[in-house]
């Protein structure tokens, strides 16, 4: 997949938010790989991360709780599919730990997750170019997830691990 | 993963067809690997496999086309996650090529996958050890593709690759 990590999206089924940010990969690969640090900066306040478990390993669980202003607990599960230390990070939610596929596609009553997403760092000059691409199975879960608020969301959590980096 | 490759199995969730054969990994691997070898034993007679398409990595396409007795061709795409030579394969039909899900998981309306397989090569004396793993994210999506006729399938399957290999 290395040759294709930058390649051009496909704008009917992918969201895409990049953007060069003043600190290094280093820095924003800790933020992303670390629980302490994740629970800091990934869900846009007033929600909060309050749990964080991660498996940093291909078939390894990723697995977040966001805690709404009302307090009510909504958890995501995900498992690792591609590593490459303060370049790229890569999971699905399909599926979760050991690569078990969450809910059920034969039954298609019960939900079974719906993207996979690629965190993409490189070097620029002294920051990062910064891209996280999110692909999905079809054009109406594309826009779904658009709807959700994809861009504000991904968008307010990013500047929120770099206001917490640049105190690292 | 490698510590559980051989791990006990969920029974609620899992299918799994263990068997020693008497051809060596070397060659159940290239079975397992080369399309123009896949297409003489993937699919028990008096189905055929008409078409294959593999790229051997993970986030690569693997891709082949049942044909029934009747004439219906069936296709089934998935994607490898894991590929350690002459000993792991696994993949699942959850994903397509470049980890991009298959199907949607928000609309519900969509087929999205069901499983994951792991096939798991030791040697054994001059044979192997073989084990076709299928985990499945649901119990009901085990019990249908128990009905499906998982054990009869694969295992009449795996007798064609060994009749095969025997020849090569």
């Amino acid at each position: 997949m290395t040759q294709r990590s930058f390649d051009a999206i496909d704008p009917n089924l992918d969201l895409q938010l990049e953007r060069t940010v003043d600190v290094p990969p280093q820095l924003v690969w800790r933020a992303w790989t670390e629980p302490a640090l994740i629970k800091q900066w990934f869900t846009p306040a007033p929600w909060t991360t309050v749990d964080c478990e991660l498996d940093l390993r291909p078939g390894g669980l990723f697995r977040t709780v966001m805690r709404s202003p009302e307090g009510q607990d909504h958890e995501n599960v995900g498992c690792f599919l591609d590593i490459v230390e303060n370049s790229r990070l890569v999971w699905t939610d399909m599926l979760g730990a050991g690569y078990r596929p969450r809910g059920g596609g034969l039954n298609e009553q019960t939900n079974c997750g719906f993207f996979t997403a690629f965190i993409l760092l490189e070097p620029a000059g002294k920051g990062t170019r910064y891209v996280a691409r999110v692909l999905h199975g079809t054009e109406a879960d594309r826009k779904r997830h658009e709807d959700m608020g994809f861009h504000d969301g991904w968008g307010a959590a990013l500047d929120q691990l770099v206001a917490m980096a640049k105190k690292m």
